[in-house]
């Protein structure tokens, strides 16, 4: 399996994580039969827990993050697949919780309207909470295996959640054990206001897109300064830029490589792209070769389309150069350059507040992140930014991150993050 | 991890699947907290697709079976995972198809009461008929990867499910392109009337537990006499009742390990057992020694609780002696003796009627199992009546199994299998 090899490609190189995106939908709607027939590459997929499951049995290090959407499966479901993943893998898996904004999907789940975007927020807060509980069903130290005694586990280390709410209620307890990292970490994409709520009160890792230093450092610091409401360290948050690297042994080299994966792009394909990036607004109407027009919020994700209506007129570009220009990177910031000058680059956010790490998206595969684990990282390495041997055995220990004290054994009741705990 | 010395064992022994049964909750509840605390072994366990997809990596032939019910969980996601799964494993999936019976798994999922017994069985007509038409979606040579013209796949060839019925309305297509096998193979357990009826609309295989060979040729000329009514052969539906296997050197050497075995059974975990069998009904308020009293039937499972009371009936057994009887077994049939025997009665079972095969459940893990690869199969393989090598790749292919033609491209209407058609 093509996974497998990237996967342990990635290990080779150190990686924090192997991330897999997701979607519940088939997006076969609005970009036409020959743009949809041409952008295939997005309709069939490996679903992620699945396959990070399988690469679990065939790695020994890198964490194993999985998208899963709040917004039509049940916390006990994903509870469990979870916790499976983290003893599977020895307490390397990562969720990255989202909600599902397309219509599309709402429409593969018996919905005839998605939620609305706030709701979305609200039973993403109430899921985690669940979730979490679930998590903490069992002590670490519940289960005994006393062959002598017979008794396999302390009634006493049992707590069962009980869980009431608006969305959900879920009686418990989860039938895994406590997951080895007492949480997977929980990783988070949206970058709105409610995503940046939900984020500075749940998430430990956050996958961004930011174009230039100062938007990354706006967002550090205006997700790092919610913390401190929710009673967490900002360093138990880390802020994760996403960088789409084309690499050269010359400037010119990579430049004629990124123009040589551009002529890949076929129109209708950039367009489609577009179209969905923006909240599915219908963009074919418009001339290619003229401005982006201004777009009204939809329903659907609303940071990306105000990061890309920024980006179209901060670098003044028509429809046909934005499309080009994120049809690769989606979004996030693309840097060209020599080894040393992606590291510069990478080394510039890093010290100076606009990242904790980086979400490297290779501009294809396997070459691209090959190139990027023997050219780059050696780089970041002799400028003693980056490991050169992992520092644990899970996730956690790898991006620093405490384990999580399960909240059925404090005094100190766990910050509530029920319906009406956010202001 | 220890799973995958069992996976690899069965595989040596060339067994068709490896088979995990599940459950969607844990059983804490009417025991007493001794008994529960003595029989964790039931309330953790891995999720069944995320270990068989890790197992998938560590095995070559062996199929990987989860059961998944269809009561709390969305066609759309259970289409994608065993697909998924069936890709990972280059066409080893197989969904044992269950319908969840037990109130505490209703709890888990935000409903007040679990489904009463016929309406869970509609909703899973219906859920396999979503399921199947999701499988569907893409014709098998959809995907043409054609990189000269950037053409990904033949839009004709895609088939938008668009289904709409009383318990589900889900759109379509599937994320996940027709899986190897066309389906994973179709498993089930339920011997009630409607389970029995179901099985023989959309099973390819059953699991069932029969104590006498009498029985098993009714249950078998039961299930198989169903299956024209659905224009299905009845080569196409596999009958493996259950076998709980104590191998011995010779007879008394098999009755004396059977006797350890029973004697590890502590009275309060065995009475907890059969209380869970029975569909729940508190067994502590009778006598141990007497018999077991006529018990009405609950909305939980019917099958196991007529097939309970016969046995106790039958054999005139006291409820200690029938827990003992079916602590080990879980009412499914035991063996006792030496490789000859054993052998004997699978034979006798199997040329007379009574089965296509047998679910082996090793009394013991992993020796019990390694006991019955090396020394009941090559004494089964010797008589003929067992493979001495894998027929082909997939479990459809080793379980002699057709693969489905796809339903949107046979001008021959697919059955029916969505609400009301049913007699």
């Amino acid at each position: 399996m093509g996974y497998k090899q990237l996967a342990q490609t990635a290990e080779r190189g150190k990686f924090d994580m192997l991330f897999l995106a997701d979607g519940l939908a088939v997006w076969d709607r609005g970009q036409g039969a020959e743009a949809f027939s041409r952008s295939g590459q997005f309709s069939v997929h490996f679903e992620p827990l699945t396959l990070l499951s399988a690469l679990s049995a065939v790695t020994e290090n890198i964490g194993l993050v999985a998208t899963s959407s709040t917004t039509y499966d049940e916390p006990f479901h994903l509870a469990r697949k979870f916790a499976s993943l983290d003893y599977l893998s020895g307490g390397r898996a990562g969720w990255n919780l989202v909600t599902s904004s397309a219509e599309a999907a709402a429409q593969n789940f018996s919905q005839e309207n998605h939620l609305e975007h706030s709701l979305r927020y609200e039973r993403a807060r109430e899921f985690v909470d669940v979730v979490t509980k679930l998590w903490d069903s069992w002590e670490d130290d519940a289960f005994l295996h006393n062959k002598e005694s017979g008794i396999y586990f302390d009634a006493e280390k049992l707590h069962v959640p009980h869980h009431k709410g608006k969305h959900f209620s879920v009686r418990g307890p989860l039938n895994v054990a406590r997951p080895p990292q007492g949480y997977p970490v929980i990783v988070q994409a949206g970058s709105s206001e409610a995503g940046q709520d939900l984020a500075a009160q749940t998430a430990e890792a956050i996958f961004t897109a930011q174009q230039t230093l100062t938007e990354a450092q706006a967002f550090y610091a205006s997700v790092k300064g919610r913390l401190a409401k929710y009673g967490r360290s900002p360093e138990h948050l880390k802020i994760m830029p996403g960088v789409f690297p084309v690499i050269g042994k010359s400037e010119q080299e990579a430049k004629d490589k990124y123009e040589q994966l551009q002529e890949l792009i076929h129109p209708l394909v950039g367009l489609g792209l577009l179209s969905g990036l923006v909240g599915g607004h219908d963009l074919s109407k418009y001339p290619l070769d003229g401005p982006l027009p201004d777009l009204p919020d939809t329903n659907g994700g609303k940071s990306r389309l105000q990061l890309i209506t920024d980006l179209a007129r901060r670098e003044n570009l028509t429809i046909r150069q934005l499309y080009l220009w994120i049809a690769g990177a989606r979004g996030h910031r693309t840097i060209l350059g020599t080894p040393e000058h992606i590291a510069d680059q990478l080394e510039d956010w890093f010290v100076n507040g606009g990242a904790d790490g980086f979400n490297i998206m290779p501009p294809w595969l396997p070459g691209g992140l090959e190139e990027f684990v023997d050219l780059v990282i050696p780089e970041l390495q002799r400028r003693g930014i980056f490991r050169t041997e992992y520092e644990g055995s899970t996730l956690r220990e790898n991006l620093g991150l405490p384990r999580p004290v399960n909240q059925f054994t404090t005094k100190t009741a766990p910050e509530p993050v029920g319906v009406g705990s956010l202001a």
